[in-house]
């Protein structure tokens, strides 16, 4: 771990070579771009008004703003230049801000002081399908072991737009949706609130770099096109999704709410994470094939917290596990000529590993409801309950190094009156 | 018809009794609303100027904008109080614009001199699938005659997100879209453009009034959130489509492009043409109950115009057909607490009617392409040919009242290189 002069605790999430971006406010600060270092928050408005990046050339506080996408617009070596100017000045060695009190006290803020908001404005958000268990998983419930992969699986990365709007970032609460649903199929539909509400463990990455319509991006050139990544839960009411869905894919069952982690960890702090992915047969379309690693070694975990109770790890997944990958991803997305906007968020759809506690989301932990887990408090959960709270974490860990994405915490309330 | 002091002829798309809301730009001025009277387009950025709008007390010159959204923000009084100013000052007898020809030079510009732009940012784009008989016919080519509707679709109105980017201004073209089909169930899947390039007739509604998350919007109130409607084609690539929609709905056969037309028609223009909609057995649940005439009299049609060649009317359809009205499509979206925004656009679904004339859809005027239908230039089309413009019209009509939307215009492009 390389040395700041800024105290990082040994397993922070938020080392010098993590250095994740988000939109902080403070009691007293507007809104704007922020850098997380060990229990910091480091102020890249007030840094960049402090004149020390001068150097960098960037022409306008891109810093000062509600969301990351103007930054974000400035393209990957700006990105990288701010990275490494960040990783220069907080170096143990480097005078040139620590020698400086009265600017750290305006540039570096205790964690506890800010609260973290959207990182970006999601222009567009596009939830895949991508984890072979988690498909095989749901395939077998709904259709039995035969018929568990739907034919067109490993051809293409399956993906359906979602809602934009409806993403909110960690520590927002969520009401529970109601509507409709068909518990027996011999009578009409019920009304009221889902009785089968549950999370979906996923992660999503961030467009970077925009295309224009009719426009492709290859599996090589696709790394260029993604900024980083976030932790996402993709809220999902079985019960109003299974009575909805056909033929054209979930819509109320999921559009109430999605959150995300508030740190975006760059795609320059993941790189030593990278690994190889599940070995694709049948062989894929060229414009689907691609070299070198494309995976990422990142550990994910999901725990339940009852009101006033103890929070219980319910999942223990990996990124890695995704059969296709997120350069895949973006080649079948675009190769019909769809258009990326910065800000576009891309999530992985439900990452289960292959064994049972691996699992993604209650319906495959619990089995349909046949196998409820068990809470500290003594009570059991098949789906979530109101005030529940779900939080999932992400990390990445190698030689003592340790990048972080921190966590997405939500609380579940009652349906809004 | 209300006589203007500018000349409108008898059957134009564009009297008092319309006043559709735009953005537009000429050689020399920059984007901005506008308002469509006769051939004239009314800047209303110069109109605000002038200091002839003082009376109405907007604050800020909204007109001068690259999109509607800030002026639709400021709430429906104030779109209707533009409105009837609109209609005053135009009226024949109204000296108060008319007398001061200066002015007029500034603030009228003839139609011609105009290029229109997409009117609203579309923060979410969905799609609904609100015709019973569009539902129906692909029902029947997919699944047959028996299992035409999907048991959920006479309880709920079945919808699904789309890609809000990739909607594009009537006049621009698109190109085909290439990817992945499965021609061939028994060999894998095959790359190349889609052969199965269609329309789909659709109209939409905008967004005038946002809600928060949690919240639902009944019938009633439903109309309190919707600014105006333009006409709408869904582009769908059928064979993309096919392969890859199960499970999860449309992605790829749909994202690569859709056309609106660019004036926006208010509820309160459309007001004397709302009627009765189709009876609805089964009953709906409580939610999804209304009063009062919540279906509007629109005649739709559809041309195909293969390049060099004059176009061909190969569908007349009317928007009264759709079994779910505007007001049970929000009511539906909302009702698990989804929120709305200004510039959300949400269109109806393919608009089929009951005889064949009426169909709304290639795949369903030349049914799967056992009936090819004949261009002017004795080709034959079953789908969309490269360099062939798709022209869709909708308007309004009764004694003597036309109240038009114009058209969207696309002519489809090859695969871009």
């Amino acid at each position: 771990m390389t040395e700041s002069w800024l105290p990082v605790e040994k397993n922070s999430n938020f080392p010098l070579e993590n250095l994740p971006f988000g939109i902080f406010k403070t009691a007293t600060l507007t809104p704007r771009a922020g850098v997380a270092l060990g229990n910091y928050v480091i102020d890249l408005s007030a840094l960049y008004s402090s004149g020390l990046m001068n150097e960098l050339g960037i022409r306008e506080n891109v810093f000062n703003k509600m969301y990351l996408n103007d930054f974000i617009g400035l393209g990957k070596p700006v990105w990288q230049s701010v990275r490494t100017f960040l990783q220069t000045i907080f170096h143990k060695n480097n005078p040139s801000l620590q020698d400086n009190p009265n600017l750290v006290k305006h540039i570096v803020i205790p964690a506890e002081e800010v609260q973290m908001l959207m990182p970006v404005y999601v222009r567009d958000y596009t939830d895949f399908y991508s984890s072979e268990e988690h498909a095989t998983n749901v395939g077998i419930m709904f259709r039995g072991k035969e018929n568990a992969l739907m034919p067109n699986w490993k051809h293409l990365p399956v993906g359906y737009h979602g809602r934009a709007s409806s993403i909110v970032v960690s520590g927002e609460p969520l009401h529970r949706p109601k509507g409709q649903t068909r518990p027996d199929d011999a009578q009409p539909p019920v009304f009221g609130p889902s009785k089968q509400m549950d999370f979906e463990l996923e992660m999503a990455f961030i467009i970077g770099k925009g295309t224009q319509l009719g426009d492709s991006v290859s599996t090589e050139a696709a790394e260029d096109h993604i900024f980083g990544m976030v932790v996402f839960n993709d809220w999902s009411a079985r019960d109003l999704q299974k009575w909805e869905y056909v033929p054209l894919g979930p819509f109320l069952g999921k559009n109430f709410g999605s959150s995300v982690s508030p740190w975006v960890v760059t795609m320059d702090a993941l790189a030593p994470f990278k690994t190889e992915g599940p070995v694709q047969n049948p062989e894929v379309l060229p414009y689907l094939q691609y070299t070198g690693k494309k995976n990422y070694d990142i550990h994910l975990e999901v725990q339940i917290q009852p009101a006033g109770s103890d929070a219980v790890t319910v999942s223990r997944s990996n990124h890695k596990y995704l059969y296709w990958n997120m350069a895949q991803q973006l080649a079948h997305h675009t190769i019909n000529g769809c258009n990326l906007n910065i800000g576009d968020m891309m999530a992985s759809g439900t990452i289960s590993g292959p064994t049972e506690d691996s699992f993604g989301s209650m319906l495959e932990i619990a089995w349909k409801g046949t196998k409820p887990v068990d809470m500290a408090d003594g009570s059991k959960r098949t789906f979530i309950q109101d005030y529940d709270t779900v939080i999932m974490k992400a990390w990445c860990e190698k030689e003592g190094i340790r990048i972080g994405f921190g966590e997405v915490k939500t609380q579940i309330l009652p349906v809004k009156a």
